[in-house]
């Protein structure tokens, strides 16, 4: 058994870091993906080198986290950016992390895309289009990690783009598989021997336990923790360490 | 006898365009080598792709005009970035081009510096190494085109790169060889019969006539014209013509 | 009889001017409201002070123009601005554009919402609030200028602003009373003598006629002519000839 | 005797804060004067909302901390922006943070430069006179608060603007009056009771221990203790406590 641990990355912005002092470094001990912010909704080209060359230094693989062009929204806002400028929005976030990551020695192994434009291409079949359109052809050995059953993952395996799904090891599920909005009761799962719990079931049983009474099935080769908690490295060091202790191997899906 | 074309293109962003419209297009049809604005100091995704599509589509080669992080100021003004900072933000230019390259079916040939950016590497040995180690970093295949005798060329070619010197057409050149400072007597050339008489001197006989009067050396594998002022085209096409008329052809240098 | 004819103006950036060059200029000579952008989706400081500066000159009226956050999108891109946000972004741009107008000796004597802004206000009413408390906040001698019916209007009133409605005599209108969306066929009304029929008829007898045939009552007390248009120049000095032609007075509704 | 306490708050933008989470709020029960950034090297609406209302609940005065247009570089890179250019840039955040204040109660007593800006205009000439235009002509009953001795002080008083001049009990002087720059031994005081002392003998005896032994005078009608250093908050508690304990009242110099 082995699965990929993710997380959020070089979400600052010139001086400005976000959440932390120390955070993103910490986490890169334990995540084996980083998904780096790519300039649009947060990053700059010297944080990015920066992330990168931890990443590779530690082996953890570079993921680019694309996001709509909303620097004082931090990409949380929905944007109605047409499908061909998208597409050429998520080339030009890709390409400029693949070139970022080759200076310091590292490479970019997949794309996820971030806030209200990951939420929408669950979706949104133009948008999805879009962003599988601008990473095949940027780089078509590229991996697309998203939802699972999301438009984005069905329209990059159809372009012969690698995928990965993901699950998520902090948040609350409901009976239907999906995420209880954030705000809502059981929304958050703050406590690290919980997530660490969960974290184990997910890749041994392939359920969690859903807010409503009962197992939801999940389906991930990666799991997600949240980098812009107080309690982020805490939730992602238990995470580690049950799996590890669960005899579960920790290893990059896309390096 | 042979020589590239070079203007800059792509000038515009969001709704807004540089110059005339239509401009770029016109010039697209006769340079060789067009240098693309990366999005700092202007260029935006949807405007990059459109040029460089058009570019792919008439052999024209494609460049990357790298600048200063300065929308408002158009990369016309001096700005102490740290060298560390300069050398990524120039990767993330490129590498930004690269990838909607890609997409549109293009490739990016070379590099040339923008504006302020581009008068400082001459003198400035900090910059200009930035400039190169984030040119190489991230593809040693590319070019870098410059001024002859400039600091960033000279610390091109000690990494290896290939070198690609220019000369300016439509401008004064004074008995030293520097260009006439704009707003100075002299300074432009907008007779679309004195700049193709220029050039083909440029190119058959090594000088250019100065306003100090007498001649001095050039030395240029590429030629610039100018794209954001009215007479731009006109003065492109009749230098275009003329070349082609004393037997110069006409191509990219960093194809 | 009399009438405002207003015009959106200042829609440059750094370098770039929207539309024909010297539009702006020859605009203001013709209307008697300049709406002119703040800096969030068009327009900066200096912008904003050259315009505040012939404006004052020629004795027209100064329009804050406000938008939404979002240059590269030009403020047309929907945008789900937090209410308690939107209302600061509006007294950030109307304060910043009264300080500017201040230093050439013109005044802010409205405020008009720009493009998605625009369009949202008339019915959002949450974000119509936000709007009118940013405005009433920032200056409680502000009109507001909007759509007749609109949320915003109705907000405005209530909140104790003047209001201003307005009419645009370059838009098809359905029976219905409201404008044909563009690219639908009608839509745009490019001929200038068919614009300033349209604009005497609107102000003498109240009414214009629809696509669908048929009269429908227009109710203005300023009549929008656009400036992004290549003909725009040309179309408000019909207007402007035909209403004075047929005894209109022109004078701005909030000076 | 009494004496202004002052700092640099509000430095965020959208997602991001300076610093530790709750200085600004901690120091806003401290100081008597705060300067908030207003949008162009840090600051946003909504941030510039917050502070002021919390400012005005609490008695503090309120400065527009004006930068130079650079966000990624926190307004701390020189820049040559044109002095009629500077003049709006100044007029546009200083009415912009007016507005937003009048929105929650406060208003505006004064104007600072930020950063480069702040050193530039101590020798600057031309981008001094642009501040000091700028300010005046936005509104005449402004405050300026800067070094003494510097150029932006000069022309703010011949033009008839109330100066406020300031001195840091956090930073190591020289014999010659100047700071000792950053990055050299001596050039910050981390202690708050050694700055708690400096600033009793600033206001107490007009002088301040120098680095180079023996005391240099020191003329203040604010003390300005830095918020973007991690002890910030015991330094300015320290200073404000010792001052009172000496019998120096705080209040506001430019209300």
């Amino acid at each position: 058994m082995h699965i990929d641990l993710n997380c959020d990355l070089g979400e600052g912005f010139g001086v400005w870091t976000l959440g932390e002092p120390g955070t993103d470094d910490a986490l890169l001990e334990v995540v084996t993906s980083a998904n780096v912010a790519c300039g649009f909704h947060a990053g700059d080209p010297a944080i990015m080198a920066a992330r990168c060359s931890t990443a590779a230094a530690r082996g953890v693989a570079v993921g680019a986290h694309v996001g709509y062009r909303d620097l004082v929204g931090f990409g949380r806002r929905r944007l109605d950016v047409p499908p061909d400028v998208l597409l050429q929005e998520v080339a030009y976030q890709v390409g400029a992390l693949q070139a970022v990551a080759r200076t310091v020695g590292a490479r970019v192994g997949y794309v996820k895309p971030h806030g209200a434009l990951y939420n929408r291409v669950v979706h949104d079949e133009e948008q999805a289009l879009a962003v599988v359109a601008g990473v095949a052809g940027t780089d078509p050995g590229l991996a697309l990690m998203g939802l699972p059953g999301s438009a984005v993952l069905r329209h990059a395996e159809a372009a012969g783009l690698r995928t990965v799904t993901e699950a998520f090891v902090d948040r609350g599920y409901r009976a239907d598989g999906t995420l209880v909005p954030r705000g809502r009761p059981g929304a958050l799962v703050t406590d690290p021997e919980e997530a660490a719990a969960r974290a184990v079931r997910m890749v041994r049983d392939g359920v969690v336990a859903s807010v409503d009474g009962g197992d939801v099935p999940v389906v991930a080769e990666s799991l997600c923790v949240h980098s812009d908690t107080p309690g982020a490295v805490p939730v992602a060091r238990a995470v580690r360490a049950a799996l590890e202790a669960a005899g579960v191997a920790l290893r990059p899906v896309a390096p």
